[in-house]
């Protein structure tokens, strides 16, 4: 059975991977894509790479009847995500790759995100798309929000750990690298590629980053109190990947066994021979997520190292591997493509 | 029906992207893998980034029972291929991906190779592997050889134009550039990332890289006389892709509808509108094959540029879709991955 | 003596690049710097790779006092130059580095930039400065207009050849790679880091390049009648440097000769050994032009290679050179700085 | 007056950067250069972006003649520098590159290097070559000890903290990012550019790099008891730069002001304002280093980031730097050049 499948937001860099993902989908079908700004377009000319696929023109949202489509994907920019989502069809699955869904609290949501919620009921309906850690929740839920791409590598790091109490929950300092495609296709001009190859820097220094919200919320759920990391995102030259090094207090080999154990059955999610380091290149492309923890020559601390791609695992790929759950599909269904390395 | 592979040389570039395609073939399964220097290793010691599949401990050569194996891939370097293929079952299919059956003149293959080819009764029976060019010789052969990556690109912008004859045969000039894993793995100083990034040059200048004996043989064979091009590759920091720039004499409509009609039913090979130019970028990690025509201000001139994935379409995407040819499958099996960008 | 500077201008890359050569200039001392939108901020702000450096703040032209002002850098975008240079006091020395007055006749101006020069009488007065060929008449000059970055590289490759007619003027291709900082720093969706990097492509196909106007010019000049050149630009991941690929019909021993010959004097181009390549990475952040000859395969054909970076000798460093001159100074003066290799 | 300087292991990159520095150096002239497997070979084979310059040949060590050589960069591999340093004239000032002499005491060296140390007199007598805090040592030595790019790059973010007392020692973490140029100019598979480039990773996780000695040495001396930092490296793909990104638990304005205080007076270490992150892009090239200090969401901690050229600050700079006080030179001759952005 093939789902009839729409994508609003599709001329940003997630609504294409979420195009070369469904290419190869064995039952997912495009019939609708949204471009506000390029409506009228063919995404061959948004999109290059996209050409030898036979897909709908770039349209407007109100142009598109969602009349027998199976789910939609809204990967549309922040903010602007609630009052689309709240005006689609209520009975339509959709996967929302945006943050407007990610907060369940409207109070966390207008401190991070600086206003009022537009959609206040969606949000308390909304699924948190962690696939791993919400499967079931996922697999009924109409509404999932796709989890922020550097949240989703900090908690594969660390949710296991947290639910278990091996690690001093006051001690956690995630120092995240990620590349540049996670900003998105805007112009802006410390994206530009003169002023970002060959350098790099911090930003969002000293608990500013959005996704602080998500680590707050979630991990003060696991651990039944509040808990609050130390995170510094650093922007990297590449295009894709995110690398999350995280310093934890705790036995190393425990912290190990627990993250072995707690993935083992995971489809998607490697837990590296302890002392092994991974590396964003291993992933690229591919909705992977690799973990490795090594011990510190000083004792009772570990390093916790997480890759994944921030377009796949981290967005796109994530989003569809919630889509097979909400469809019914398997959950791997598409997404076994190998990373593309060199 | 799986078919059984196996794959020689699967420690380099060529090799790792054969299992990477392979990893999502539904009709392929790897039953054997050989790397000299690394046997006795797993391959996701060698590859991380393929960690996930299920594989076949690398081993020598000789160590494997070549019996049940339908199909063998051989991606070893130039020059040792053709004694290792000699010693192979000679019932069993084989795609070789080195240089060494590429010429079916011994001389030729003595003049550019330096030296006297060991295996020359199979060098007579292999079936050059550029698809769609020689698609029927290909599904009957038992040997296929794997073009060079640059000659692959240069014929898809030049042969229909060729046999066509709507270009002058003796004004062809090729520059081409290519990124690095075309070099594979090979420990060189000039390969180094701190050498090669931020840079480019030419090098092999001058008419003395070994893939122009492709161009003299092939592009001969269809001019029914001597053509020369003059050929100079460029080395560009980037890890994935060619860029053929060619500049032909003769009308450019003309040009662009001999190519648009010789490829309107292939499907890896995308002519673009007229006045449109590819870019590597569009094509990574896919097989497809990318053309654009533009005419010059100077009147009889065009230009005529092709981008591929050298790992991919250029290298064991094609030895995949020869295979799919060879062993009675659809010739797109496996190979309809959509780009990966960015 | 200190030179006084003024630069307008001085928030693009062009004007970041002034700043960091004068910064170790023994003769001159920027006391006035513009940047329309970005008035009133420090440079440090703009470019914190200047913050060492005790500068004027940024303020708009029309707030610089210019008594006391020696020379003016103007680097402000093409088409703004021509009005602003027309209001500066007539007797201070003006380095222009826009496209303004490149062009001598002012139909070839409006032909290549769309529009009629609103400073006519300035145009016929400024002299081009592409400083190893118009030495003297910059030594003598208040206006030079420094060349387009491409069109100084393929000059440096053609110009002796052309004036000493070693090569066949209507069979001249010149394939260039350049690298993005020519672009400028211009929010442009093609030169974002994800956009650009691991990917390349020929622009401007087919001889729309507005450098060709300056090709035009010169080589007719130079030639006694009128030379075309087909010339096809491509852009390249890396930030610094241009390389041209000329391929001519000639003799290549002789052009190499006439070449060493032309360059034997010359502090700033070196002609490597005959059969060898220049890169960019060997010439980046610094005033060198390397220029290789190899012969062809085919007879009577020769490969000519320049290579230089495009924000120092194709732009910035070639106006301090013109400065020097205009100032009296040694021409190497503040410029000999070594390329930044790795 | 001008100093002969000879270089020793010029065919590495810190030997590259010495010329690349000495280049435009006022009072320093090579007279000798040696690099042993390309002892014959001129600087222009072996680094052709240096081929601009008059340069010695490049011969063995023993071929040099020491005699009039006032000072002698030493930049040969570890472990031999150590035997060449002995026998070199005991009246020549030497500044060595290499690891050799970083530690004061030979069973630390025995055990971060491995083996014996082969000059344990010259060992004691080597003065650790972090200019700004072992200034008037190093005026007066006759051998200084170049020290770890990364150590030192740690170092300019925690000496004055850890002097002033106002950092928890025990709870240091140093999260560090390089470029691929620190590795040197080795054939490692991992440090092609196709394993590179487009992704990162940690490596010599948990404590093993050998830098910590240094830490350990350093930071012991300073606190008065033992201190030891959590220090973990990325591989970054970029060619030049270290980033340490250091965790503290202090309190931020405090820590600001210390830094701010501790360098006011220094020429090339520049601290940011409060808040404020720097880049390696901004000192790329260059013999700058910018600190940043932030305070985190959680109280009581610190963010401090120190940036550094590896090749320039961290290692070929510094050396000339060390080189400027032996000699009686002005400290900063030669090394005011800005850095190179983009």
């Amino acid at each position: 059975m093939t789902h009839k499948i729409a994508i609003l937001g599709a001329s940003g860099y997630t609504g294409a991977e979420l195009v070369r993902l469904i290419a190869t989908h064995p039952a997912m079908e495009i019939v609708a894509m949204s471009a506000d700004r390029k409506a009228g377009q063919e995404m061959a000319e948004v999109f290059p790479h996209l050409r030898h696929l036979c897909l709908p023109t770039l349209c407007k949202i109100e142009e598109i009847d969602f009349w027998g489509v199976d789910l939609c994907f809204c990967a549309l920019p922040h903010a602007t995500s609630q009052a689309v989502i709240r005006e689609l069809p209520s009975d339509m699955k959709v996967v929302d790759l945006s943050a407007d869904f990610r907060l369940r609290d409207p109070e966390d949501y207008a401190r991070w995100y600086g206003g009022a919620h537009d959609a206040v009921e969606l949000q308390k309906e909304a699924v948190y798309g962690l696939t791993e850690f919400y499967r079931e929740d996922i697999r009924n839920a109409r509404l999932v929000a796709g989890t922020g791409c550097n949240a989703a590598t900090g908690q594969y790091a660390l949710r296991p750990l947290i639910s278990a109490g091996v690690i001093d929950l006051d001690q956690i300092i995630l120092d995240l690298k990620c590349a540049v495609s996670g900003a998105g296709r805007s112009l802006k001009e410390n994206l530009l590629h003169a002023e970002l190859s060959e350098g790099y820097h911090a930003y969002a220094v000293g608990g500013t980053h959005r996704h602080l919200g998500e680590f707050d919320q979630e991990f003060s759920v696991l651990a039944g109190r509040p808990v609050k990391v130390q995170f510094t995102p650093h922007l990297i030259p590449a295009n894709r990947g995110i690398l999350a090094t995280v310093y934890v207090q705790g036995d190393a080999k425990t912290i190990h066994k627990v993250l072995r154990d707690s993935y083992a059955q995971e489809p998607f999610v490697e837990v590296l021979p302890f002392g092994q380091a991974p590396s964003t290149r291993h992933v690229r492309g591919s909705n992977f997520c690799h973990v490795g923890v090594t011990g510190d020559r000083i004792e009772g601390r570990a390093i916790v190292i997480a890759a994944l791609d921030n377009l796949t695992k981290g967005s796109s790929g994530q989003a569809i591997q919630n889509a097979n759950l909400m469809l019914g599909e398997e959950e791997t269904s598409g997404l076994m493509l190998a990373p593309c390395f060199p």
